[in-house]
Formats: C-alpha cells, sequence, structure tokens
C-alpha cells in the first residue's frame, strides 16, 4: 500500500480523483489538504464518496508533516510549483495537475503564465505526463507535469500524423469545445447554470489560451521543427467533456483509410485510446473515464485531414491521466483504478 | 390584412412561423396543414398558442381550395417544390423553408440532393432569400428559397470579407455548433434525450452535409471565382441555437479593428445582424429572435481570421427569416412581426 | 406614451421587463437603474436587445430626477419598499417585483420577513397583484405588491377550489419545482452549472420557505379561515419554469370533470390563463410568456384532487405579471406587450 | 468464476449491467442477447465498454444453449415472465428486472398489468429485491423481482416509519421526479430532447402508475395493513436520477432529530444507503452509483414528516441493485462491483 496524498480536493479535479482513488486497491489516502474547509469531513463536501468519508481536511502546512509516497497538487499555477518543491526536497514524489511542471523551458513557461518559474531547476527533471507519448520516461521520474485537457484531446489526435511526416507546412487550426467543469468550481458568470444553459460561445479565440504553450512545445517536438497553431476554445452547455476537431494540412493525399491506419498503429494495444471505425467520437462516451476517442477523416477535394477527439476533461483530461501517471511511476498496473 | 397559408405546420419551423405570425398584426393565417393531424385544432398541438388556437388543420389537397396571398412550404425537399409549383401556377407566392427554391441552376441541386429539380422551370425566377445580401431581388419576386440555418450563420459572417476582396486563396474552414430542433421533430436515436444530454460530436463532416452546396454557391458568386469549404457540423446538448466558427485565409495583414470594421461598415443600419465591440457571440441571446450576432478577430501570427456567427436555427435561420422574406415580397415594413 | 422606469434593471425579472417593455408600443423607458452597472449601455448588458439598446444605466439617486409615471422595482425586500416610497411620495406609481408591498398586514410581514416593514404607511393602499383576482382594485390603486412567482403558479390552482367551497379542512400540500433563473443572478454554489445539472433537490422544506406568508394570507383570505400550508420548493435543471402540484383535501366526492369545471368556469374569458383538457401541463408551454396552464384530476380512491400548474418564473411570475399589472394601472389593454 | 448472462442488453438497463459487471472480478459474461442486434459487437453498441467488447449479441433462442449460472431479464413485462421461466426450469437462477417476479399474488399482478400472470407457479418462490429489506430471504432464491425505480427510492425512505410504527391513518403523498432513462430507450415524442429540455410535467398521475402497485404491496406488508398511496410522477430533463419527496401523516409529535434517528438507526451499516445530516439529498449525488441518499424534516406546525430520497434510477433504481441481488444470491460480498 501506497500512502498517497492531495493538495487541493475540493475543486473538481481533487473530487474526481478521491473518486478515482477510491476503487485503487494499492494506495490508501493518508490526506486531502483544504485551505478554506480544513477541518470539515470529506463526507460532508461529497455525500456519495463511500472510502475516505471520515478523513478530514487538513491545511498543506499540515500535510508537510505527514509521511507520504506520492501528492497529487490541484493548485493554481505558481502555487503548485512551490508546494510541489516542498514535497521533492522531501523525498515525496509528484503529479502536478497544474501547468508549472508542462515545459522544459522556464522561459517558455513565463511567455505563456506571464511570471517567472517558481523553481526552474526542477524543469529538467520533469515529464509531460501524455502517458501513451512518455510512458517510459514516465517510469523513472519523481515529477510530471500532468498535462492539460484541451492538450490532451488535441495531441491524442495529432501527435501520431506528425510523427509519421504527413501534416503539410502551414498552422494546426484546432476548434475545441469544453464541458463547463473545465471552468472550475468557483461560481461566476460564466458558469452561472442561465448564462451557460442553451449557450455556446468561444472564449480566449486564435493564440490566446494558455494551453497553446504547451501544444506547441509538443507539437514542435513531434514535427521536430515549430509547429503553428490556431486553437479556439468553446464553453458547451454540459458538466464534462472535451470534443476537439483537429484540421491537418497534410503533405500527401492520404485516403481515410490511411489515416484510420495511422491511427490504429500507432494506439495498437493502448488501453485507453480506442479508434472508432465508423462513427464520430461523442463525449457522452467518455464520461467518468478515462478514455479517449478517436476518429479520422480525409476532407475530400481539400488537402486536409479531420481527426475528432473525445476525452472527458476531469478523466484522461485531469484526474485519470493523473492516476495513470501515479500507478507508471509507482510501479502499479497502469489500469489499476481506472477501469 | 394579407392571408397567409402554411405547408407543413406541425415540424418545429412550422411551430415557429405560427409564434412569429401570431405577432404580425397586418396578415391572417388561412390555413395550417398537415397529413398526419389534419383534423386537430392548433391548440391541441401548441397549448400555449393564443391567436390561431382554434383554427383546426387541413390537408394539402384541402388548401388548394383556400384563397391565399403567400403559403409557406415546411416541407421535405422534392415535395416542398412540386407543392411549391401548385400554389405558383395559382398566382400565391412561396417561401420555401425546405431546399429546393436555393438554387438558380438544377444540375447544381441534383449534385447535392441526389435528385432531378421537380420544377426546374422556376428556379430563373427563385431568388435566394438570405435579405441583407439579396433584398432588392427578394422585394419584386414571387418564390423566394429561404435559407438554410447553417449557411445562414455562415454567410453572414463570411460574405463581408469576400465582398471586400480580402479572403486570400484556399478552403474556407467552418467549425459549426447547432441545437437538437434542427435535427428536426422525428423521434431518432439521435434526438434522444439521453443521447444527446452531455454530448457533442460531428456529423457528416467533411464536404458531405448537403449545406455545403448552397454555401459553396453564395461564397463563389460574391468571390467571383469557385470557393471551397470545409464544414463540420456538431449537434450539441441544447433545443436552439447555431454558432458558426469561420476560419478565413487572409490576403493583406489586416488587424482585428480592420475586420470589425469590414462588418460594421457592410451591416450598418441593418435591424437583425449586430456586431459585437469585444464580446464572442453566445446562441444564448439569439433564442427566439431573428438576430444574428458576429464578431471578427485576427489570429495572432498567421494570416488568418476567425469569425463567429450566432443566430437561432429557427429564427435567423429558417421561420424568422422567413418572415423577413414575406415582409420584403408583400411590401411590409420588414421587421413586423419580429421584434 | 407613458413614462416608465425600472429600478434595478440587471437581474433576471429587470432583463425580463426590458424585453416586454420593448415590445410595448403605449410605453416609453425613461430610466433604468444599477447602482454597480451605472454609466453602462443596455446593450453592453444584453447584446440581444433591439428598443433601448443605446440608453445608459443611471443610479437610483439619478431617476429621482427623472420624470417618470410608474416604477417597476427589482430590488431586494426592503431595500424594495425604501425606494418605492420615494417614488410614491413624488405620485408615481409603483408596481413592486419584491415582496415588500404584498403584505397587508406589516406584523404579518415581519414574520416572514424577519425586520420591520420599512413604510407600514403604505400597506393599506397596497393590492396583492393577481391580475385574475384583483383585476378592480389594481385598476385604482398606485402601489402593487406583484406576487411571487412560486405563490402565483400555486393560487391560480388553488384559489378556484377554496373559492368553490369544496376544500376540506387539513393542510393543502404543495409541491414545486423552479427553474434556477428564481435563484437570481448572483453566482453562487447552488446556480453554477455543474452543480445543477443532473441534480433535482428540495431546499427550504415544510414551511420555512418565505412565499409560505403570502400563500397563506391568499388561501387563507379565500377560504374565509384560517389555511395551513405544506410547501416543498425544488431546485431542477431548467433555466425557467415553475411547476407546482398542489395536493387539495376534498370535501365532497367530485370526479375529475367537476374539478375541470372549476376551473374553466372561474378563468372563462381570461386570456393568459388556460386549463388544458387532457394534456397535464407542461413548463417548457409557458417559457417566454405570460400564461399559466393548468389541470386537475379527481386522484381515485382517495378524497384528493391533484391539480398541476406551469408558469415562467420570469413571466407570469414576475415581469409578465408586472406587465399586466401595469397595464390595469395604466388604463392600457391589459395584454398590450404581453401577446 | 460465475457465469452471467443477460437477456436484453441493448436498453439503459443492459447497458447499464454492462458497466457495473465489467467492474466485477468474480464473474464471466457468458452471453448478452438482443432479438434485432444479434450479430453485432458490443463494442460497436458501447464504444466506451472494455471487458466484454468483443462479445457479439445473440439471440434468446441461442442463449438457451449456453451453460449459465444466472441470467438477468432486461424484457418487457410478461415477456420477462416466459424467459424467466425458461432459465429456471433449466436450474438457471433469474433476477428480472422487469415487473413479474415482483408481486406474490398473481391477481395482484394482473390488476396492475392487466394480464394474467405468465408463470404464477414461480410466484411462492419469488422475493422482492429491495436488498436492505429482504436480504436473507434473498441470499437463499433462485429467483428475485427487481424493485422498479420509483419504489427503491419510495420504499426506502417509507419503509423504517411504518416499520417504527410511527405513519398515522391516511394516504401517503409521494411526489417523485425521475430522469428520462427511465422512459427507456426507444425513441419517442416523449423523449425527444427538445420536448424534455426545460420541461418538467407530471404523467400517470394519481394512482395510474403501474409500480404503485408493488409500493403498496410493501407498504401495506409493513404497516400490517392496507396503506394508501398517492403518486405523482414527474419527467425532468435530466439524464439519471429519481427524487422523491415522501409525505407521510405522524401519529405523534416527533421531531427532526427523531424522524433521523428512525432512519439512521434502521439503516446503520447499510453500505449503500446513507443519511444526510443536513443538507437535502440532490440526484447528481447519486449518478452512475448504487446509492440511495435520504433526508427527514418534521414539518412544523403540521402532524407531518418530509422524507426525500434520490437514487440514480439506472443504479440502486435497476442495474446497481440487481447486481446487488446478484451478489447475495451467488454468495459474493454484497458490494462486490459496485464501488
Amino acid at each position: 500500500m501506497k500512502k498517497i496524498g492531495i493538495l487541493g480536493a475540493t475543486g473538481y479535479t481533487g473530487e474526481e480523483l478521491l473518486r478515482y482513488l477510491s476503487r485503487h486497491s494499492e494506495i490508501e489516502l493518508v490526506f486531502a489538504t483544504s485551505e478554506h474547509d480544513a477541518g470539515k469531513a470529506l463526507r460532508d463536501l461529497y455525500p456519495w464518496l463511500g472510502r475516505f468519508r471520515d478523513s478530514h481536511l487538513i491545511t498543506g502546512e499540515q500535510a508537510l508533516n505527514v509521511t507520504v509516497d506520492l501528492v497529487f497538487l490541484c493548485l493554481p499555477h505558481g502555487e503548485s510549483a512551490r508546494w510541489g518543491e516542498k514535497f521533492l526536497t522531501r523525498g515525496v514524489k509528484v503529479v502536478d495537475l497544474g501547468a508549472d511542471f508542462r515545459f522544459s523551458d522556464a522561459a517558455h513557461y513565463q511567455q505563456w503564465y506571464h511570471q517567472p518559474h517558481p523553481c526552474p531547476g526542477f524543469l529538467a527533471e520533469t515529464v509531460y505526463g501524455l502517458c501513451e507519448w512518455y510512458r517510459d520516461e514516465i517510469r523513472g521520474r519523481r515529477v510530471v507535469g500532468n498535462p492539460g485537457c484541451y492538450p490532451t484531446a488535441t495531441l491524442l489526435a495529432a501527435l501520431p500524423f506528425l510523427a509519421a511526416g504527413v501534416v503539410a507546412e502551414g498552422p494546426i487550426v484546432v476548434d475545441a469545445k469544453s464541458g463547463v467543469s473545465g471552468a472550475g468550481k468557483s461560481p461566476t458568470r460564466t458558469t452561472h447554470y442561465v448564462e451557460v444553459n442553451e449557450g455556446i460561445s468561444a472564449y480566449k479565440v486564435g493564440r490566446s489560451h494558455r494551453h497553446v504553450g504547451e501544444m506547441e512545445q509538443e507539437l514542435s517536438r513531434r514535427r521536430g521543427a515549430p509547429q503553428s497553431l490556431v486553437f479556439t476554445p468553446h464553453l458547451t452547455p454540459m458538466s464534462r467533456g472535451i470534443l476537439a476537431a483537429v484540421y491537418l494540412p497534410l503533405r500527401e493525399d492520404l485516403s481515410g483509410d490511411d489515416l484510420q491506419g495511422i491511427l490504429q498503429t500507432r494506439y495498437a494495444g493502448e488501453r485507453f485510446v480506442r479508434i472508432l471505425e465508423t462513427e464520430q467520437p461523442s463525449t457522452r462516451w467518455t464520461a467518468h473515464s478515462n478514455l479517449c476517442l478517436l476518429h479520422a477523416e480525409r476532407i475530400s477535394g481539400v488537402p486536409m485531414a479531420l481527426v475528432t477527439s473525445a476525452i472527458d476533461n476531469l478523466g484522461k483530461g485531469a484526474a485519470g491521466q493523473a492516476i495513470q501517471n501515479m500507478n507508471l511511476m509507482l510501479g502499479f498496473s497502469e489500469e489499476a483504478g481506472l477501469l
């Protein structure tokens, strides 16, 4: 039994981590923190919770004194790295669900998050926790930057084609739709039921969403050259789910079968990535799971592929992938707790 | 008082026409048809209806004997033209909410609808009823092809830039999201609440949706050369609304202000098209209205504009625009019944 | 043209008032206030607004200097009466959408709102603005307390049976379901999309909701003796609508037809109250309208009637009924702006 | 490893059974049937399914030749008993998710289902599968009638008070709200997204819903005398969940704490029934679980208790409870596959 802690257990990703961890037979939860709700029992916040329901939230400071093998960080960026450093220097492994450990280059981080990286010394050690692409590196590391929700959906769709060398020059256009839990648990005008219901709208269009940074890092790494991205996120009237429509300029005259074949070959044997043969992925099929569903089509008459990708933003896009990373880091079966 | 009839009054567009017509002080409803529900009172289908609530549905055959000035056709394509012809030859004006009178070329119609046009002789007379672009032609005509919902949202966004000559070569990518009423009132697996809720998915991707035909017709007409289109419709968990994200390759290095200026200039004085200065359009703001909300942004670092366009698919995308066309054809104020 | 003002125009009821007023041809809007957003144009808050879109919000203090015939108060209770008094003493008519003028007895008000009434001197003049029951009184008054949303749905269902003398002793049970706009526009945990979606729950059960006070006042008045009420409101995953299930103990062995007959007789000729013959009312049919839909059934084998009542909480339950009251007070057609 | 089969695997309860069974380590699925989709792989219907995804649907006739320990029946009533009989006579245990084995008396069944019971000879052996009330009987039986969704929510709320002898004479009023999956997977007008969204309405009110029969059977059994029931189901705009508001006339002047104490005592140690201390149950907290959340309050001033009860209609209200019954019948841990 490994000892696990959660820093920031009262947001939607913290809640989802508790859900997954409660089904994981090889771990025990030694703490869950909340600066605001410290002292409350988890059952008071999550009436549905079974295992762990009688645990009480503690503060981050109190957590520093608890013996623990691995912590999940569900904190705002900046905060995340500061707390991560404290645990890393205590010999504790870290999966950061925030942005601070997703970059290999502190300057690149600063460009997108408009502040110096709080502990750049650890960036050389971190790995981008997209399990299907960095599995071997993740196994040996003590710190992993869990990918963002939009990047997970986008990269799982686009990277196989970049790796196969079939993507032509020019920007990749990603038109993505997210459920409201992606906007966080803080009540705002934007997340009010009446403002969301019956309304879909774009936000932070073009290249202004922070996730563009980590997507370009990974797209460019795979291409071996700078890859630009046009990214349009949309807030969609649903609680969970991301659907990304990824428009790839094609170098060659590939058929739909060719494109599907590239996905099938790359993800053969993967447990959490599935290629749909004839249907378009729906976010509904990924809800409450760690799945990514993909489908590729050739646009007739235009040298372009459309790859659609569906995930649960709280599952494969956050807590599910974080558990998958934990499983790799601690030597468990990669699927433990995730089925 | 002009006499108005509706052919096919029991679908969502027929219902919405009744809603708008009941607020229109210069018309009277002389019939509404349904082959399936003939004999029923309108109040039995629409408990909310005030005016017209005691009218009874009749069959199409019965309607042919009623004196009427203008009929709305809310029928499947093919059917639409066949009934349209009968009324036109009786001297009745026709607004077709189906596809049959949207094309100027019978071969182009056949390419997209896979059947010969039922009455090609009338195509020379018809006009594409996008009011803000064909207002003068509509005024004099006796038959108008009311545009499809996706085309309305897309064309109002894209045409000003083609007209201004700023769109570069290459395909225009349109990623569009529609509420479920766009899929019609027939209960199917696709429209079942449980299948729709929490699920967004693409369908008929690339160039396979029938609306591509009329969009390319109008885009090409405005460019003065063939304009290709990549079109991805999505079914979205909401009852109403279309949001189109229109990605335009740019010929010149235009700023966001330049792009907004093109929209503002083109639609100055238009009552139903509004340019949002700082916010992104949401479908929520267009529900139950004949409005189209637009916003344009320049994608930084890439020669591309993103124009977002929101309408109510049953309003400006169907019944609202049909009323606007009727108003033009019958010499009413263009806004009558629509405010 | 009468001059109309709105105190508190940025909540959901203020917004809905603007929507209705913009269709009303006999009024002009002379001000709309917001302490928080004073200075902004209405179009900035309501991109869909046509008429009035270029008006600018002012403060309440500024509004006191504007010549106006009637003001709508959309303010918190307490605040409402304080501002109402200022306008009444200036000779301006007042429709209060808050609770302060719904009671004829200051002590009764204090019992439910836990504060002394701010201007008890006006209570003798006020009338409970349930138009179908107090039409004649409303016509002559200068101040009307517009009923709450739950009370409107409940009272329109229950009062005909109390008036007919067929309700037996014992509590009336009302199980009511409300859309989220009834909880106001302030973002809270309760109104967060993710907390609402897929969740229905009761709140303030038994006799703890403030609306119980005005409902018992009106039920008892009609019975001519104290009538107790068991009231369970529920927050329901929808933006608009109230459905009330009203369980009435019956004095006599009445049939379903008898019960429907009592409703039909009482509301014969009413424009905004409709009795459904065979179907159960759905909130969907009342959305964006001033309608109340009713249906009564006899429970077989038990001396009880079930009356179901649907309204739009922002329509007949707030802004619609407020307009109806204004129409009565200013001598307009009762339906003006409401169709 | 026990061998399990599902008769009727393509409806929502069949789908949910597959979801639960795929997490159950002590069973293997030996068949899943569908007369309509026989031959298809499960992955074609359920793209999200992991385990069993390559199994192919067979017909009921084919299933009769497969060696199996227990079958779940997800079939229409009547059908259910006919197939149940075939498997029972082959020595196979049966959990029927339909209505046919919920009654101990064939005449009572006929009263509510308007047809003679297809195999009355088995009724003496069957047990009503409400696990928290019939656990010991279930353990020894070979056929269990899995309770309906409304009855599960209602009975778990009401039975403790009848058992405690505190319920006064007179009808119990149950006002219940159900998600749309309770209406089945067949596309109908009633389940069309646009008809459901923003609409809540009652249906089969009074005593006309078939579930009244089994509820009265169990309520009366616990009271030891006939107990009448007034039952109002509502269709609610959500995919899953039942919330029942149960109004109980009280014999004694019990406090809220007394009422909560009755629940806590009765369900102490139960894994799937939880008593909320201060909050009202929300269906949202029970989604995708086998939980029932309960809360009781005393109505002040009226001798009445309100007990609110939330379940997932597909979980504790169908597939979850069916798994719980299977676990009891096959000697597994009662929680296996359900956490």
